[in-house]
């Protein structure tokens, strides 16, 4: 869930609330309300969120269901790992780019990769302007930017200031490393995803895919010795962009 | 191939002529260009574009590739159908729908499909404003729609005026029916394909899928006694539309 965390009751089809960032677009919290659910904003830090998350929770009875730093939630998107290694069996992949924000995605498809294609390489990919995974990693400790930093890229997704917990021990554990691209990157990504491979992403949903175009294999680490040679793969997840947004896009010519 | 036919020098790499209606779309005239084809522009009829064609292929010696009425094009096109067949050996489609211009790709499709699926019904979609081939199945016999009138529609992929001969020998063993669709009926499915799928694609190449959305069983023939109740399978086929058009559609509401 790019847009914090989600509280739903626990009988089935009753009732759902879902807290998102007061700047949030509103191509996904018109999808949010069109799906019948109601929206709570709060203001745009992981901290709200996770605050009226927990406190609709306890006060309510729902069931909570956290974006990222939660093992149900890892599991979950580890099956994506699970489907990569078995596409790519016999002719395993010298490595896999992965969006990171708070880090559960990475985190499901890292486990998976790494117990079923382990010379496989699993590489996180950032906006530099919120490359707060890649100081963790780079530095050892969890790192927080600051909202207002991470707030600058256009990749609205990928605004969390720090990886969760439990995605960062894994992402330790498993990711090689983590690399960033530019806005302008993800935008030229965009438009060529949509013009060539006939893809609507987002900004933020593009940038493996922008990895994979404008990172060197020395950059990748995928020109190591020992590294297999294999293909790279790349996860594009998030498409919801605004339409005049890609209406601009795919209009640019450059 | 939308445009008409192509011409190319029979040893690789040369040198490529393609011939296209004047009308033809700059996304895709610039597609061509770009990737190294030359343009040659001619009227936008059928007739004149198979005579450039022709002309080419016989005074400079190139290899002609007709765009639909020719057994190569057409057994080319059928491994669609020898997949959709495989695709869905447990589980026969009720329908198969398939964009119909000049007729080579349902050609290929139905043929396929009804060797391997023969209780599958394949079915035919056109424009409301270009439905000589629906018009040409009901009556028996080859009808050509005037090229002003099949101009009307945006769906510029389906402009041709008359199915080709073999093509219609294909139709009238093997195609059910043919429907047709209105231009704002393309519009609203290329909307929902860029936004809920994240698929883009060109008013012609949507007309099966708009189809699959907007016409009743009762119209397709699959609430018919006999009828195997599977699923129906669209064929989208074309993805070339106009930046500023996809722009203006995904913002509309409506």
């Amino acid at each position: 869930m790019c847009c914090g965390a989600v509280a739903s009751q626990a009988t089935a089809g009753e009732s759902v609330k879902v807290v998102v960032p007061e700047n949030a677009p509103a191509v996904k919290t018109d999808a949010i309300a069109g799906a019948g659910a109601e929206l709570v904003r709060v203001p745009p830090t992981l901290a709200a969120r996770i605050a009226a998350s927990n406190q609709i929770a306890q006060s309510r009875g729902y069931a909570e269901i956290p974006p990222f730093d939660d093992r149900r939630v890892i599991a979950g998107q580890g099956t994506i790992g699970l489907e990569i290694a078995e596409d790519r069996k016999d002719e395993p992949p010298a490595a896999v780019l992965v969006p990171v924000s708070g880090g559960g995605l990475i985190s499901g498809i890292a486990a998976a990769v790494h117990a079923l294609s382990p010379d496989t390489r699993i590489i996180g990919v950032e906006p530099e302007l919120a490359a707060d995974a890649r100081a963790s990693l780079h530095s050892g400790t969890r790192v927080a930017w600051p909202t207002a930093d991470v707030t600058r890229t256009m990749a609205d997704s990928l605004r969390v200031e720090q990886v969760g917990e439990l995605p960062f021990a894994h992402i330790r554990e498993y990711v090689s490393d983590i690399v960033t691209v530019t806005d302008e990157e993800m935008l030229t990504t965009v438009r060529r995803l949509a013009r060539q491979a006939r893809l609507v992403a987002e900004p933020g949903g593009s940038v493996a895919v922008a990895a994979a175009l404008f990172r060197s294999a020395a950059e990748l680490g995928t020109a190591e010795p020992g590294t297999g040679g294999g293909p790279l793969v790349a996860i594009l997840s998030g498409g919801n962009i605004d339409p005049a947004l890609l209406g601009d896009v795919l209009s640019y010519t450059g």
